[in-house]
Parts: structure tokens; sequence; C-alpha cells
């Protein structure tokens, strides 16, 4: 194929039907392309960013011990009566096939994995056993007007723990909130608040929610400065200019997006769908259950929304599709990422000497086949091929 | 977290709401479970072999150029009406949002990408183009009886090109063959028939299957021999023990599983959608279309009916979850994979020594992390730590 070039093609002008300018900038420069509200294809430079997402979810997910697996997203309507969710929410997608046999759309994948467990766990020593997924949910949003920050189909990673009993549970909870911190801020985030929310569907108990804050975001958090409290308004008894109930200080309020949380099951779903196993002394228990949810999209959305100027995104270095504009970025290099459609290698060439761009570094499919790239000054006519490992190097 | 093995529990009994053996074998061995007909989950060992088969195909289809992207399974109706295929196929499953909006579940992307390219390809500077996906369909399917080989939602790879012409387009189609030559081949299939079929919803043209032939497969394919002709029954005027057309060699006919299939689209899509370009001359003309589906599942279940004896499967070495196994029976050496639950490492190797095998092999995270094992001969005490890479060298 002589295509040499990424199908990475801008539009002319920004999309008029996105309100979050994190959307818009994504559709102009190719990341992402609308389908229909709140639902999103991710173009091949999407893709890339996606991937990098997924990745350092999943190097995060395995060293806290997780094993990945796929469920499906059709649910057969019976599994979801076994644990009293088929009519709890109104977002579910339900559907029926041509036998008149009923489905829903995974929203969540509690049903499952626990039907998954308790054909395969029966004694403590099957636990304790964390398994996730990153896997496509579906969402009926009546509220899809903010780009990726909520969609009605999402890529999300599902992680489901099983516990022999509540104190192994916490201690891995902690571990898991850990590895959350990790993630976010691989991603870029610098500023994470860790909020108390409701469980929703999922459980009674209050459960955290990692609140990026931004103006984009659909959340309100209600939080301690100096971090001793932090919940989300909607379970919030206290407001902006409130005392910390630990220590005093005065409470601030923010706009975040959530881009993940953690609930503690506890015995939710083991006990009506029976995920039983014998312990030590040979008693039958209920296995004690957490699960830990992030959007993958929602994250490259909240990346978007946070890191970007006028001319389009600044990808955080770990997640960026390209490294070679955040390396000169970064070492405080001003450079010009020619991307416009329709013209030729040439005719870039001769618009960059004309405006008199002093470096012209030249990226093709011939050079990355050489992990290289081409680097020539403006006055000279000799071309450099240097390795992409040694651009931070490359003394210019 | 203490789980230092692989969640690959197996049962004490194979299914018996299984009618093919590999689907029986998959399932008691802890590779995949079944939700509900024709719907599977894969766990953490046949992921593994999932990730395999997605690595391979990812590799064939960027080294003819193709580039990754993901699009949404959720299609609102009106893109369908565009292209006329709304009501085409009684296997699309419908549904309805809170709104009463229609949807469809992408059984194929046809619609989908097309709107994609007619956002972004405008001139013959565009062109070729190659997108692919690696993303799960949906089809209402009224026999899903044969475990992984015919189901209702898969994991599928899905490409589609984009030519200013015929010519190109043949080309492409040539190379797509060969990159799916490879695909089979690495999978572990010495045995491939490259039959003609019927378009179905997608073009009134022939098309190509990849046939793999076993006693478990749905199709029924009429072929020569020597090559010079093969076509899946539904659209052969000849049958078994008829003459080759081509060098009148008797034909011969078998039952085989469609593991993947090549679509020259024509125009079929671009008309209807309005899929132009301008080329050279400053004419508007159609693009040409080709798509090539492999599905991942279907992938998998077809090695696990082939490589089979009555302990278990046998992968083909590049697919496999791990190779130990594989290595030592390449070599004549006969291993005993002692996978038994609710046995401590312990008794485990007591119970070997009790048998008196000759060499003990232990894999754990702890020697994982050193991308090594232990071996152990029965007669010595001493425990050799070796390097995974280096056990096809090991001296026994």
């Amino acid at each position: 194929m002589k295509q040499s070039q990424l199908f990475a093609k801008t539009l002319k002008n920004p999309p008029n039907d996105e309100f979050s300018q994190g959307a818009r900038l994504l559709t102009q420069a190719g990341f992402i392309q609308k389908l229909s509200s709140g639902i999103y294809s991710f173009l091949p430079l999407g893709f890339l960013v996606l991937k990098k997402i997924e990745n350092i979810i999943r190097e995060e997910m395995n060293a806290v011990g997780g094993q990945e697996l796929l469920m499906p997203a059709l649910h057969p309507k019976e599994i979801w009566e076994e644990s009293n969710r088929w009519s709890a929410a109104d977002y579910l997608y339900k559907l029926k096939d041509r036998q008149k046999k009923e489905y829903v759309l995974g929203a969540t994948h509690e049903e499952i994995i626990v039907d998954i467990a308790r054909k395969r766990i029966f004694s403590y020593r099957d636990l304790p056993l964390a398994l996730y997924q990153i896997q496509t949910k579906f969402r009926d949003e009546l509220r899809a007007k903010s780009g990726l920050l909520r969609t009605k189909e999402f890529s999300m990673k599902d992680l489901y723990s099983f516990h022999a009993d509540e104190k192994d549970f916490r201690k891995y909870y902690e571990k898991v909130k850990e590895a959350y911190f990790k993630i976010f801020t691989r991603c870029g985030f610098k500023d994470i608040i860790v909020a108390e929310a409701a469980g929703g569907i999922f459980t009674k108990e209050y459960t955290h929610e990692f609140q990026i804050p931004t103006e984009a975001g659909e959340d309100n958090i209600v939080f301690c400065p100096k971090g001793d409290y932090a919940k989300n308004r909607e379970i919030s008894d206290k407001t902006k200019g409130d005392k910390c109930p630990v220590c005093g200080a005065r409470l601030e309020e923010k706009r975040a997006i959530e881009a993940g949380n953690i609930f503690p099951l506890g015995t939710r779903f083991s006990e009506p769908m029976r995920l039983n196993f014998i312990d030590k002394n040979g008693e039958k228990k209920l296995v004690i259950m957490g699960c830990y949810g992030i959007g993958l999209g929602r994250v490259l959305g909240a990346a978007a929304e946070i890191h970007h100027d006028e001319k389009g995104v600044i990808w955080p270095e770990e997640i960026a599709p390209f490294k070679f504009y955040q390396d000169l970025r970064g070492r405080g290099i001003e450079a010009l990422y020619d991307e416009r459609e329709g013209k030729t290698a040439g005719e870039k060439f001769a618009d960059a000497d004309l405006i008199g761009i002093p470096y012209r570094m030249v990226v093709s499919e011939k050079t990355l086949q050489r992990s290289s790239v081409e680097i020539k000054k403006r006055d000279k006519q000799n071309i450099n091929l240097v390795k992409i490992k040694d651009i931070k190097n490359f003394k210019f």
C-alpha cells in the first residue's frame, strides 16, 4: 500500500455539535468522530492514545494481582433478576431477540463475574482472587453532551475482588486505591481528589470516586484543602466555606470529572447469587467482594479538557500518540507540527522554508521502519537520520 | 495478594450442555464459560490465547498497511437506512432507548466506516486507505449450538479498504488474501481452503471464505484436490465426484469451519452513502471498497476442535497460553501437567514423587517474575532456576 501517512486527517473547522472544548479539539484534529449523541469512534490517532491508557491500566492492575479476562456485553434477563437489578436502573438498554428472549446490555458485570466465581470458587484456598477486564459498557444516558465525558457506549476497566473476610478486603481496597493514584498520575493528572460518594445500584455503603478537578466536569466536590475531607456534593451535608469536620479548615468546592470509582460490595451480590466458600474451619460463608472501575474514554476526554491550548491538545507524555512534539516542547523548543491536509511533503517543505523555520523534522513510513526521523537545518543541504530514542540528545 | 496461581480452575466433569468436543474441553479446562446460549466469557487462560490470536492478526494487518481504530457497537437506525440494510437481515439485534430512538447492534461496520471516510476522504491523494478494528459484533443466531463456532456475540477483526479504481482494489485484495494465509498458518492451521461463496447482505458479487476442514464445521465445501476449484456447496453447481471444470480431477467435499472471509464491495456502500473523491483529472468518482473479516473466538474454537486428544487441547505453539508443555512434547518428552484443584504445591510434589515422575518443573508467580521456572530431578536435592527462553536447551 502506498499510504505513507497516518490517517490523521484534520477538519478545517471544529464541529458545531460539540459543547466541550476537549471534544471539539479531538474531533477537529482527527482523534475521534461522533456517530450519534454519546456514541464515538476512535480514529487511528485517538486509538493510539486509548491503547496507551489501556496499557497503563493493565500494568497497574497486573501489579495488584489482577488477572485479565473478557466477559460478554449481552446479559440474559434471568441473571439480572437473580441480583434484583433488572428493574433497578432506568439507564439500562434492554432488548429482545427474535425468539423473544430478553437481554440487558452490560452497564457493569457483577452478575456475570459472580456467576463465573460461583462455578469455580469453593474453598478458602481459592481466595483472595482479583479478576478484571477492559471491555465495552452501555448506558442509556439522557445527558450525553460532554463529548467523551458522558457517553452511551464506553470502554471500561472493571476489576472485581473476592475475599474470605472483611479485613482482607479492606487491605486490598487500599492497595487498589494506591494503584489508581499511580494510573491517574501516569496519565498526566496532577490534581486528584478521592471523594466519598453514594453507591448507586451497587451498594448501600459509601464508595470512593477519583475526581479530576476541571470546569468541564459534571460533578461537584466539597473538599478540605488539607486533604481531610472530600465528598461528592450529592451526599455532603457541608458546603463551601463550612469548617472541615476533621481539621477545621475552610472547605472548598470544585467542579470535577469522575475518572474512576471503587466500591465495597460486601455480600450485596454473593448473598442473592449464593457465592459461598468453605472456610478453614469447614464452615460455609459468603464471599466478600469489591469492584473497581475506570472509564478509558473518560480519561482520554479529561486529559484533552485539562491539557490544551488554542492550537490543540497538549498530551501528557505517557499517553501522547507521538512524543517528538512533547520532547521538543519539554526542552523549551517551540515546534510547529505541520499536519495540514491536501499538501504534499514538497509543498510543506517549501512553506516551512518560506516562513523560515530553522529546523525541519520529517517522520515518514520509511524513517519509522528504521525507528528514525530526518532532521535538516534550514540553511544546510545535508539531512541527518536520527534514531527516535536519540532525539532527546540531538544537538540542535 | 497471595494468589500465586493463575485462575485456571478446572471442572471435575465436562459441561452437559455443549455439543462440540472443543467447547466441552475448553469449558472443563477453564478457558471459557458459557453465560447463555451462544454467549461466552473468556476466562484468564482463554483470554491469553485470544490475545495471542489478536496479536498475530494485528501484526499481519499492520504489515499490509492497515491502521487500527475502534468503532462503536450501537448504530443509530438512520445510518443503516442510508445503505438500505436496516431491514435486510433478520439476525440483527435492534433496540430502542428511553427516548424511543432506535439502534441496531453492529453485526458489521460498513456504514460506520463509510461515514468516517466520507468526512475525511476527498481526493485521490487520500487513497488508498485501509482501516481495521478488533471489536465486538452481535448476531441474533438461531443455531448457536457449536460452542465458539457460532455465537451471538464475538470479537472480530474487520478491515475495510478504500481505492480509487478496481485495479488498485484487486491488487490489495490479493495482498490481504496472502496475509490471511499467514494468519491462519501462524495460528496452527495447515489445511486451509479458500472457497467462493455468496455475498449475503454485503454484495451481489462472489466473495471468498477461508475454510478450515473439520467434521465439527457447519459449512460444506466442494473442492478440487489440486486446488483449481473450491466453492461453498450453497453456491456450487457441482458436487463430490464431479469433474473439476479447470483440470478435470474428481471434486471432493468436506465439512469445514469458516474462519475468515473477504468481500469485494465495489460501490455497494459508497454509492448510497455518497463516498466520493476527486480523481487526478478533477472528476468526481465513487470510492471502490473491500472488507475483510476474521472471527477471533471462532479461530480459537476451531483450534480446539482440530487440535486435541482425550486429555485436552493441544495448542499450536504460537497461540498456546503457556509453551512449556508444548516445548516438552515437541521434543518427544512425555509431560504431566498437574493442574488439580484444591491441592497444595506440597501435596502435588508428594504425589509426583510417589508416582515417580523423574523431573519436576515448577512455575510460580515468583519464578515468573524472574522469567524462569524451577526444574528439579527426582533423585537430587538441588533445584535449577532456568530461564523460560532456555528451557528448550535444558539438558534433562
